[in-house]
């Protein structure tokens, strides 16, 4: 197969495809990227032309869109009868005029998201997102399976960057509950590490476990409180930013949480479980992106 | 063993003991509570004397620290040689004053936070995390590992309880960043179950693993950003947002992560990992709780 951009992730990429014995081409904007990956035994492509037509599978892993045009837009009547898998960061509507453009000139698309870092490509734990074409991530999930575990999402070549973006939203929002969790042991000189193997063991216990239960919840427009109602969390909560702004630890978080809980009580659910928090988060009506 | 306060979780408590065969008196400021109990087995303490002298081990569990004043404050005088252990939910300062009011009347004290809701007791999967004497909790490891799985933090009394607000935190958190992924895939009809096996599978993945390195990092305070820098990670979350904007999902969470990611660049640690961000969170001086 052939790998276009190589910045971290699509040189990661292509070394994952050389590590495990395919023949694989790779070009880049700056040719000194490809250096270490020629001595590894990659192809190395002289132009966009060259790169797109040494293989079948090509794959597209540039900075955004617009890198993605000035690349494959002079080279676009080579691309009939290629398979293009595009996983250049960007937002769902891109990802779906970029398979119109893709179609038009004959090529099949799936649109890709990458969900780990380039030290994690090649881990089969590691999850790839596709989207677009079925018969082209059918051809080629053997291949896509060198890189992480590739699982399809569906036709709609949208669906992967809107997952993306889904998926990193709940990692940021994590990342924030924890930090904000180990800054209020902290102060109290427990160690991030040992905090962390406890808060760990909680996200894939107990908190997943909820997630699983309130999906069905979502799913279904009803939200039975019987384990723990939004009340009882909104009389919790004052305990975590009481003894958080006792340590000095910002509370912005915590509060914004406490104020969702509210409006969901507010808006009759206060009797409901967490899940309906939903109903105050979503239909607000179409805004300006 | 004594469990005093029969509300759902007391119960499940209980229930728990006795489903393994322990002797339990119980005792509750309602005794109707009581009746589910005594037809399993339980010894129903008519006052909470009889329910304090009725064993060595004695679990509170009531709604708050004004609750168990109310209870145990006539019978003081009886607690003398007992192991009080407490799973009142209330804060870490209440946790420590509530131990010296109980060690001065010569009990051993134990704090406790239970880390599920009453369907999850006596699973050995759940954490019940205890803080304060660590003799009493070798003492009764065997039979508070019936309930759950006892974790014991330290020698301050304070320490479960600000776990288990730092954990709620987190899990509040997960819950808001799942939900608004939720609605966001949803708007494109996902389901919400579809999403959730992917979003589960990611927690306890990818993420928990950048939590596991981030936490040394925290501990070092030093957060090499060799994976994905703030900088790259505020040039992504636009895409989180405009997605978000234009399907009508609320973006308080988002802009809130995106300005806590901002402070942090300001704060010079644009090019270092996500977990700099706590150094803009914590340590803004002791302020009034």
């Amino acid at each position: 197969m052939t790998v276009i951009g190589l910045g971290n992730m699509g040189t990661a990429l292509a070394a994952a495809f050389l590590e495990r014995g395919h023949p694989t081409t790779v070009w880049n904007r700056s040719p000194e990227k490809a250096k270490a990956l020629a001595e590894r035994g990659a192809q190395v492509a002289a132009t966009p032309e060259e790169a797109v037509t040494a293989a079948e599978l090509v794959i597209a892993c540039v900075l955004d869109y617009d890198a993605l045009h000035t690349v494959l837009d002079p080279v676009a009547d080579r691309l009939a009868g290629r398979a293009l898998v595009n996983v250049t960061s960007g937002s769902p509507e891109q990802a779906r005029d970029f398979r119109d453009w893709a179609t038009a000139r004959g090529a099949t698309y799936l649109d890709g998201a990458i969900m780990t870092t380039p030290p994690g490509v090649g881990s089969p734990d590691m999850m790839f997102l596709y989207s677009g074409s079925q018969d082209t991530f059918t051809a080629h999930k053997e291949t896509l399976d060198v890189l992480g575990d590739a699982l399809f999402l569906g036709t709609d070549p949208a669906v992967a960057s809107l997952y993306d973006a889904a998926l990193l939203g709940l990692m940021w929002a994590t990342f924030n509950g924890w930090l904000h969790g180990t800054a209020l042991v902290g102060a109290d000189q427990v160690a991030a590490t040992e905090y962390t193997v406890l808060a760990n063991r909680w996200l894939g216990g107990a908190v997943s476990g909820f997630l699983t239960r309130y999906a069905a919840q979502v799913d279904e427009g009803h939200y039975p409180g019987d384990d723990a109602t939004v009340d009882v969390q909104i009389a919790t909560i004052d305990h975590l930013i009481h003894a958080a702004a006792d340590r000095g630890v910002d509370n912005a978080l915590p509060e914004l949480l406490k104020a969702g809980m509210e409006q969901a009580k507010a808006a009759g659910h206060g009797g409901d479980s967490y899940a309906s928090v939903i109903e105050v988060m979503r239909g607000k009506g179409r805004a300006n992106a």
